[in-house]
């Protein structure tokens, strides 16, 4: 089976999360900049959401751009973490309404740990259709990232106990490690196609 | 007429459909775990519509991908099966609020019962189109589980007065037995196109 | 310039609109069936929004696929027409929450209008550039639909401050007339490539 | 890498944002045209809107049917500008419904200049991956309009705390200064391939 029509759903599913995140954002009463700066909260959880599901988009596109088919179980695991995509905009409006509270700040976390777990398993999966000697296996590698994210991630949940800031902080620094793309595969697809510019 | 761009606006309406169900989940008012566990009914709803959605996605994937073209009945049952499809956010929303409460779990059911009728159809004039002897129809063979699903739909249904859990159990019950994907059109397809690995 | 990136485009626009309506139904507060009873004008216009919009599509899909190439001006009268379209779910509330009250019956029949009339431009510019011996021309003809069309809808929204019953009545109709799909350019689709299956 | 499924993604994250700007449309509660006169600033807004991003969607079109592949610097190029396109339902609605006060029609301007310059980077980055000799480079020429707007939208933020209507007034200009579509892409491309009818 063809990737096409699962980037293609994807992809939808992706772009309307990172879009309809806005409709979430409450129109502000006042008509002054304090208004504006007391919807601080929910304007960095929007950025910091905005941001982890471009990533997400990002190595997904990249992922898939490598793979040649997929079959059942991909397209569930890919249904599984479009799952916990679409549970962020819950997740950042509850988080922001609350000015970054302990629990809405934790649960913000677990969503994005359930992701990143998802996104570590259907990228198991696809390597072992794929075979170890595959583009997409030789460009994860060793997957540093993929295994700190989950780590880090549980640190953020325990830390939004003790300072929701800090959870935050470490939200955001996953999401700066992965703000640099997945090169590997880039560079594993370059090599595997030297003279292809394009399609 | 290709089946291309009737994939493509049945792929986004899914996919909206999909997401935006997260809209109407209530932000909780408090930010404390016990919100979050009050809000289990509408959480536990958009469970079963998200896999619900996902199936109706794969299946519909999988049945267009044996389909060679496409004409206006089709275009129009699609837009049918299209129709229920788009009402499950409003239902889910109405049961989860209400706590399953009979009325509107019920209501919920009637839904269902529509799309997978609706499916049934689309169903039958495909293989109408395309004929008895092509992928398609072999696939679906003697569709078990299309006559079966129904069935089950109408007893929740009826059980959602008596008991509204036990009614979520039967609606429950019909996903986790359409979950095993049309393997049956992927053999088909692997049959017929033996050495293709991709589009 | 290829008609692909504007037939996506207004696929997602179109299946969009179609699907957010449903996020203007106003969860029933009440979980009896006379609650649902009472949602009739609003499901009413649901549907006969969700049937317009369907049946746009449907055109705008048979229209493009006689058509081989866009210039700027048809970009803008394509944008000018999904405008229109993108106002259906605004009025389809405001006339639905009233129980097809008169201001907002002609609001909605109004838009239809607007809607008809940028389709029937977008039409002129596509069979202005494809040249009076294309497709597109012969499949149109002599457009007794689209002429009417607008007639009826002016029709309908004088009514509506007579018997908004008899205004929907209108507009229903013209659902009802377009529902049959334009055989006109599939026929001449089919005269053209006779021997083409699909894409 | 191709830049088919960033085109993709970007006409899915500006269709549901030009689609869901309705969905901030607050149904008027009056039956009367009243009512609707009153809501002339949030139609306003959204038609100035809608034409915004209606440009926004024609010249990525257009630049991004000129460009032959995409890196990693663009990708994220592109998100950052979808960002601030994400951003404008938001602004709209405040602008809109508090009437042109002075601070939302500024922080509507202040979008509407990180857009443009969003939009200025993205396209340097390509025409610096493409090369000066490349057709975008070709067609972007002096570029006095992706100059000209920012200033404009200074202007306007600078002006909407003389006078809003004034400040609207000069975004709606720099709209019309855009509305003529990149013609020069359009002739790069036609000089490039100049037998070519379409895709």
């Amino acid at each position: 089976m063809s990737t096409g029509r699962m980037e293609a759903f994807s992809d939808a599913v992706i772009a309307i999360a990172i879009t309809v995140m806005v409709l979430e954002l409450p129109t502000p009463h006042d008509t002054t900049w304090h208004a504006l700066r007391d919807a601080w909260p929910v304007l960095l959880s929007y950025v910091l959401s905005f941001v982890i599901l471009g990533i997400y988009w990002n190595n997904h596109h990249h992922m898939l751009q490598a793979t040649t088919r997929v079959n059942g179980p991909i397209l569930w695991a890919n249904l599984h973490l479009l799952f916990w995509l679409s549970l962020v905009p819950f997740t950042t409006a509850w988080m922001g309404e609350n000015a970054f509270a302990s629990v809405p700040t934790a649960a913000y976390g677990v969503v994005l740990l359930a992701a990143a777990l998802a996104y570590y398993a259907l990228q198991g999966l696809i390597i072992r259709d794929q075979g170890e000697g595959s583009i997409v296996a030789a460009a994860v590698g060793r997957d540093l990232k993929g295994k700190l994210s989950p780590v880090l991630y549980v640190i953020g949940i325990g830390l939004s106990f003790l300072s929701s800031r800090a959870a935050v902080a470490v939200f955001a620094t996953v999401a700066l490690v992965w703000l640099i793309p997945d090169r590997r595969i880039e560079r594993g697809l370059t090599a595997a196609r030297p003279d292809d510019g394009g399609e």
